[in-house]
């Protein structure tokens, strides 16, 4: 299966089967959007908990918040976004087409355009005389557009009731960060993390689930004493001292070399990352995206260029997965020091610092970011857990993360005894909170396929034998080897083989 | 203590313990918008998990879903949103102070504005020669505004580029409709349900979680037979058929007579609803109100009014909740028949209706609506759960609600055997998911007061005993018990007592 096949066959699986389709497809769409059926939400829900409970509730010092998602325009006048976050756009003097410069300069001329600034973009078109892929019209001028959705608040239309929808979870966050230190009192190192929506005006939204205008970061932001940017402690060394990563390092990349597989311990040695606090979180992302369901074989840490890098950042890697377009970034960890409290502490006027009482001083810390586009996870996950088999098609979804659960299924519907033993079942596993597909419609065999195309792990069928010594068969996604169960043994026997903890 | 004090105490409380405060606060806060700490999230997440669980997981025939937030103009035209989702504002045009009509008249003269239109609120004000409150200046005319935060896709600011904040998640419920209910197979009667996000440009946003401009809802979207409005299962009966609810129906409005109790299966006799179904949406609905932990004295059931009706519905009501300022809408459940799936229709030029194969018949089928908002639940579980004793203040939050679960002590922090002891408990209930508090700041009983404080239902305390004979203090909330408990029994414990399933 080559690769724009898998994509493809991904997007039509999920239209088909209700698990993520253009949001207002009756209308026929809009570029970016997205809704997610009930397979798509339960998918999301999982990945959210898992996230949770990992970086969250079984971490130290994690303090999650949820901001709202409008905020006014002095936030991003002090962010920099208002001024910074930009694309280079240029739009076709004809049929009025619009592009995203770099794009259309990597798809025109095969060229790598990362870190390109606007004049060289804008250069680079008109040296090489490019012309609209659509209608071959003379291309206008380069323009900077801004990537925030703006709104207003109230009903003045003035510029003080500007307000944009958030581009990233993060400067909530810095702006709270005081509110949570204290009412949580909380000393360095900490983080505050967030789930939530973001939004970017994408010029040119592409690739399934890889580039949207709207879509949910899982963020942390993490906290550090300036000069305690090493103190790891030893047991969360402990935690990712054995990994083995790809690594694409500044030096690798200028030598035009390929990621090698590295020890942490290895990287660590090397100082290859600029402080042992961006390495943890590098690698303990990392290693969370594994255990979420992502081909390892797929990822590799690369560094940023000097010129890709946001100017506040010490260093930055992203965590790529090579997706069925290619390698792209999934998730980012930044070391953005202490750049964003102190510009808000400009533009607010307040202090955003902690005061170390022993030492009587105030220091600004330093934050490590580890940033994950949720839909970006879902596209290496859908990538990876697809398997084409001679019969069957199906996401190999760990059983932890698998949206539904547990299929129930009676072997036929129109014999009263089996179906009420059925749904009996049913509701009995669903005191459990255990997420089930009851179906009785066709045949067995095309009921299996049903639920292994949207990756449900196992499948309970109730058949005449149950009737009479009370089990059922429990058959195995993956392996499709059925055992016979005791059905007073099913709650607790799906509660160890489903839990993540 | 009084009605007005409650709502104060309870804003300084969640701001003080960063359980809710102002977003974008060091930069002064909007109105309307507020951001969420650790227990603030934690409480929403609680109570999304109990609603996913009761709604969706438990229920049969329930399909979730989340759809984009930003939605283009046409669902809006086709809703009817773009033409009639508007409050009647008013200027003053001295200090160009803006008011929303209704509320400048109810706070003004001190009586009821429910259903009045445009006219009316315009001629009232006219005829009392009302004045602006701030600077007594003169009224500007009238004038609607349209709720919805309006924004732009792409670069363009055309028109045909506009779209919307949803300011209900309804919508994309009717327009996934048709994709849902082929793709789950479903058959009618069948329900899309919906958590997230929704937006209203308040004019006036007050009285703290209760009108805000950013907030949450929950909603389901109930599809059923138009003939099958009465045909509920007799097992979904059972579930309601012992309930009590307080009743204001519209003959008793009209008779300005107070509530009254009532039992299920008289308002069914009576038949005081439009279909059994909406009565039986409606007293679920409350069920669960009540065992989130709303105070049952303070939840009466209110039937809209027909000047107060929507035109599309056939019947409307509020399930109300005496808050600290008044007697308010939390929720409202209504008949809105085929309105919507019609209108979507029309204007997509799609079928939305679905086909019965043994009769051979298409039908579009009506809709019963229950819909939460989720900061309206918030705040009046905060009421209801707040109590102030001798020495302490506490939220009474069920402990399955709780958002910490858990507190761990070690009696003093110097001693490194009991912390060492404290944080390998810690760790180790943090297996389980368990939300902890781990905390070895200040005295016993001043830690006991601060989890009080934010309703950490359990705490547990490692003591020179402890190192003996590997037992803890568990000390309870609301008793102020305590309880000597091996520590290898602790996580079973927990599990029994803070789950709700």
């Amino acid at each position: 299966m080559s690769k724009e096949n898998l994509n493809e066959k991904i997007v039509s699986l999920c239209a088909n089967r209700g698990i993520i389709f253009p949001s207002a497809e009756i209308y026929g769409g809009v570029a970016g959007f997205f809704d997610y059926g009930p397979v798509g939400v339960t998918l999301k829900n999982r990945i959210r908990s898992f996230w949770r409970s990992e970086f969250i509730i079984k971490m130290n010092s994690i303090y999650e918040i949820e901001s709202s998602i409008i905020l006014p325009r002095i936030v991003w006048e002090a962010s920099g976004h208002l001024e910074g976050f930009t694309d280079v756009l240029v739009e076709c003097k004809k049929c009025q087409t619009q592009y995203r410069a770099d794009h259309l300069i990597q798809d025109t001329l095969k060229i790598a355009t990362d870190g390109k600034s606007f004049e060289e973009l804008s250069e680079i078109l008109i040296k090489n005389t490019i012309k609209c892929p659509n209608c071959k019209g003379e291309l206008a001028s380069t323009q900077k557009f801004n990537l925030m959705f703006k709104t207003h608040i109230g009903a003045a239309k003035q510029s003080v009731n500007e307000a944009f929808l958030r581009p990233e979870t993060a400067q909530a966050m810095f702006i709270d960060f005081k509110r949570i230190q204290q009412t949580m009192r909380a000393s360095l190192p900490f983080g505050i993390a967030q789930i939530g929506r973001s939004y970017r005006n994408e010029i040119s939204p592409r690739n399934f689930l890889f580039r949207l205008r709207e879509f949910e970061h899982l963020e942390i932001e993490f906290f550090v004493h300036p000069a305690g940017k090493d103190d790891l402690p030893d047991e969360l060394w402990a935690k990712v001292k054995d990994l083995q990563v790809a690594i694409l390092s500044i030096p690798q990349q200028e030598k035009e070399e390929e990621a090698k597989l590295m020890k942490a311990s290895e990287i660590l040695e090397q100082r290859i990352f600029s402080c042992k606090w961006l390495l943890y979180w590098t690698l303990i992302s990392y290693d969370w995206l594994v255990r979420v369901g992502l081909d390892p074989s797929k990822l590799r840490l690369r560094q940023h260029m000097l010129n890709e890098r946001a100017h506040y950042a010490a260093d930055c890697w992203d965590i790529e997965f090579q997706y069925s377009f290619g390698w792209k970034e999934l998730q980012g960890i930044a070391d953005r020091t202490d750049y964003d409290l102190k510009k808000h502490s400009k533009f607010s006027k307040k202090e955003l610092n902690i005061h170390l009482t022993e030492e009587n001083i105030k220091v600004v810390p330093h934050v490590i970011e580890p940033s994950w586009g949720l839909e970006r996870v879902i596209q290496a996950l859908l990538e990876s857990a697809y398997v084409e088999e001679k019969e069957r098609t199906l996401f190999k979804f760990n059983s932890y993360i698998a949206p539904f659960q547990i299929a129930v299924f009676p072997l036929m519907k129109n014999r009263e005894e089996i179906v009420e033993r059925s749904k009996e079942i049913t509701t009995n596993l669903k005191q459990f909170n255990f997420q089930i597909l009851y179906d009785e419609k066709s045949s067995i065999g095309r009921r299996y396929r049903r639920v292994d195309e949207i990756g449900v792990p196992f499948a309970v069928t109730i058949d005449f034998d149950t009737l009479e010594d009370n089990t059922v068969t429990v058959r195995d996604r993956d392996s499709m080897e059925q055992e016979r169960v005791p059905i007073k043994n099913l709650a607790e026997m799906f509660q160890k083989r489903l839990s993540f903890i």
